[in-house]
C-alpha cells in the first residue's frame, strides 16, 4: 500500500475526463468538451512563425530560458492583451506560464493551507475546484444569478468567511456562459480592497466575444493590487501550445517565479515564442473575427435547436461568446443519467451539471452544452435528438 | 501584507540563479551554468521535424492533448530510452511531462506531507532540494564517497527513519559528477523493496557518457515496482522543449496523471512530438556521440586545468560524462566570497557548494564547475585565472 499525501487522498480525477473516454465511438455527435474548432486553427501562420523562429533564433528556442517568461511574450501580452483592457501594468507585472491552469495552480499553492477560506462561484470550471479541494481549503460558494455572482452574498460571505481568495470567471463562466455585469466587476474589486481578498480573475474566454459590447476585466478597477487576471492562448490562437499569461501585482508575479521554478523551471520556449510573433504580427484582431464568425453561427444554431426542440420549461443561457450554453431541465431527474442513454440510444453527448458544483447532489437537473466544436448542422441535429428523449422523460 | 500558505514560508529562491544574475557581463567565461552546449543542438533536423509535423499533424499538434502524454513519445520512449536500458515496462509504465522537474515535482507532491520523513544525497540538486523544503519534510542527508551514497548508511537511515522516499542521481551527480556502482544500484533497489520505500532515480545525465561502460540504472533492478526513473530531453535533444518522461509502477503513473491535471492540463504537444520524431526516426545515437566527443574535449580541459592551476591538495571528481566536475578547495574558507573575487577580478564565474547542501555551514571549501558550455580553450583560460586568484588566497 502506497503511503501517499494527505492531498492525494482529496484529489479526485476529472469526472469529465472520464465521461470523455465513453466517447471514443466516432458516430456520437459531442457537445460535451471544451475544445476550441480545430479547423480555425491558424495553421499556416503558425508554420510560418515556427520555421522562421527556428531559422533565426535557434539557441534561443531550444535552450533553457528564464522562469519568468520570454521577454518579447512578456511585451506582447502587455500591449496586445492587457494595455488594450484598460489594465494599467508594466513588464514586471507580467508572467507567461504553462497554459492558464498552471497559472491558477500556482496562485491556489501561494495562498491555500488546509481550512483556508476561499470562495468560489457554484458551479465553476472543475479542474480549479479539483484543486482547490486538493489543498484542502474551506471552500464558500457564493450565490448566482443569470448575471453571475451576487455581490450582496458576496460581501456577506467575505464578513463572516473572511476568505484569502475569490476565484471567477466573469466572462461567458464555464460552465454556465453567465457575464457579470460591469457594476459587480467594479464592486468585487472595491469588496477585494476593502476586506484584502485575492481575486483570481480568471479569463480564457472573454476575448471569444461573438456579439455585444467588451465589458472592462475587473483587473482594470483594482486599486489595491489585489486582482490578478489569467489570461489563456489556448481559445484564441491553439491549447496545444499550452501557453497562458498573468498580469498582477509585481510582488505577486515574484511570488509565482518563485513557485513556478520547481513546477517546471520554465514553459517551452518555442510556444511562447509562437504566442508573441502572433501578437506582434497583429494576428490577433484579425483571428478573433475569423473563430467568432464560426462560433456565432454555431451558437444560433444551438439557441434556436434548444427553443425548437427542449421542453417550454427548460432554461439556458444565452451567452454573447464563449464556447458554452448552460441549460437546466425541470423535468429531469438526473442529467447524469440522461447522458447514459443520450450517447447509447442518440450518439449525443453533453456534460451533466453536477460535477462542476460543490456538492454532488447539486444541479441534478442541469448540464452543459458547447456549440465551439460541432457545424451548426451537427448542433441541428444532436439537439433534435437529445429533445427527443428529453420529451420522452418528461412523459414518463 | 499578503497571508501566503505555510508552504511559501518555506520556500527559497534559488540562489543559483541570484548569483547568475551577477553574469551579465558578456566578457565573463562561465563555468557555473548548467546549460548543454548550444552550438550542438539538432538545429536542422529539429526544423524539419517541426515543419513535418505541422503539415501532417496540425490538429493533433494544436488541438488539446491527452494528460498521459503523446501516445507516439510514450511508444518511442519506451523502445529507445527504457527498454534498452533493461528495464520491463509496458505503455502502462511510461508518463511524459513538462520537463523532469515536473516529474520530480509530482511524485514529491504525491509522497509529502509536513515532517514526512525523505532521504537525499547531501549535497543534491538545488531545484528538488527546495521542493522538499517548500513541502516540509524531515529531510534526511544520506552520507557520500567518492562513488555516491553509502549503503550501510542508506540502510541505517531507513530503519532509523523509515522515510517514504529518497531522492537520487546515481549518474554523473548534480553537483558532485559522482557515479553509483553497480553493487549500490542493486542495494539501493533491494533496501527499497525491503523496507517499502519509493526511490526518485533522476537521471537526465546518464545518456551523456563520454566514455567508460554505461551502468543499468537502479529501475532496471526494482522487483517491488517502488523505483520510479525520470528521464529529461533536456541534455539529450534541448531544454527549451522542456519535455521528460518517467517509467514506473503502473499505479504511480496514474497519480501522476490525475496530479498533472491541475499543473497544467498536458505537455505542450509540438515539442513531446519533436522529442518522438527524433527517437522515432533513430536520430538520439548520433546525435549523442557528437555531443560527448564535443563534451570529452572540454572534460579533458578541464581536469587538465585542474591539474595544472589548482593547488596540489585540491580534490576534484573525474567523472566519465555528465556536465559537472565537483572541486573541494581545502585552503579556502569560503568558496562564495571567492566567487565575488573571481567575478570581479578575473572574469570567471562558478557556483559556491553550499547551495546544494542541506545546511548552509556545509561544503563552504567546494564549488561545482561546469565544462559542457565553454570551448577547451575558455575551460584553460578561466581555470588559469581561477588557480592564480586561489594560490593568492592560499598564500594570505
Amino acid at each position: 500500500m502506497r503511503q501517499y499525501s494527505e492531498r492525494m487522498s482529496r484529489l479526485t480525477g476529472s469526472a469529465i475526463r472520464q465521461i470523455m473516454k465513453l466517447m471514443s465511438d466516432p458516430e456520437i455527435i459531442s457537445l460535451g468538451g471544451g475544445n476550441p474548432d480545430p479547423e480555425s486553427f491558424p495553421v499556416e501562420k503558425i508554420r510560418e512563425i515556427t520555421d522562421q523562429l527556428l531559422r533565426e533564433k535557434p539557441t534561443q528556442m531550444l535552450q533553457y530560458g528564464v522562469t519568468n517568461g520570454y521577454l518579447p511574450l512578456r511585451e506582447a501580452a502587455l500591449e496586445h492583451l492587457f494595455r488594450p483592457k484598460n489594465i494599467q501594468a508594466d513588464l514586471e507585472n507580467v508572467i507567461p506560464f504553462t497554459g492558464s491552469t498552471q497559472g491558477i495552480y500556482m496562485i491556489l499553492d501561494m495562498f491555500i493551507d488546509p481550512g483556508t477560506p476561499v470562495l468560489i462561484e457554484n458551479p465553476t470550471f472543475l479542474g480549479t475546484l479539483n484543486v482547490i479541494k486538493k489543498l484542502g481549503a474551506k471552500i464558500i460558494p457564493v450565490e448566482m444569478d443569470g448575471d453571475g455572482m451576487l455581490m450582496d452574498d458576496l460581501e456577506a460571505k467575505i464578513k463572516a468567511h473572511q476568505p484569502r481568495l475569490l476565484y471567477t470567471i466573469p466572462t461567458f463562466q464555464n460552465p454556465t456562459g453567465r457575464t457579470l455585469p460591469l457594476e459587480r466587476r467594479k464592486r468585487i474589486a472595491e469588496l477585494a480592497a476593502e476586506y484584502d481578498v485575492i481575486v483570481i480573475e480568471d479569463d480564457p474566454y472573454g476575448d471569444v466575444r461573438i456579439k455585444g459590447t467588451p465589458l472592462p476585466p475587473i483587473k482594470s478597477f483594482d486599486t489595491a493590487e489585489n486582482v490578478i487576471l489569467m489570461n489563456s492562448f489556448s481559445k484564441i490562437i491553439a491549447p496545444g501550445l499550452r501557453v497562458g499569461a498573468a498580469v498582477g501585482a509585481a510582488d505577486l508575479i515574484q511570488q509565482m517565479e518563485k513557485v513556478k521554478q520547481g513546477l517546471d523551471t520554465h514553459t517551452a520556449s518555442l510556444p511562447q515564442a509562437i504566442c508573441a510573433e502572433f501578437l506582434m504580427r497583429g494576428l490577433l484582431p484579425d483571428h478573433l473575427r475569423t473563430i467568432t464568425a464560426i462560433y456565432g453561427e454555431r451558437l444560433d444554431a444551438m439557441l434556436q435547436g434548444l427553443e425548437r426542440y427542449f421542453p417550454a420549461d427548460a432554461d439556458f443561457t444565452r451567452p454573447e461568446g464563449g464556447l458554452f450554453v448552460w441549460v437546466q431541465l425541470p423535468g429531469i431527474k438526473n442529467t447524469g443519467k440522461l447522458l447514459e442513454r443520450a450517447i447509447s440510444e442518440c450518439k449525443v453527448a453533453f456534460v451533466p451539471g453536477t460535477p462542476f458544483f460543490l456538492e454532488e447532489t447539486q444541479g441534478l437537473d442541469t448540464l452543459r452544452l458547447n456549440f465551439s466544436s460541432s457545424t451548426p448542422q451537427q448542433i441541428d441535429t444532436a439537439l433534435q435528438r437529445l429533445g427527443g428523449l428529453i420529451q420522452e422523460e418528461y412523459n414518463k
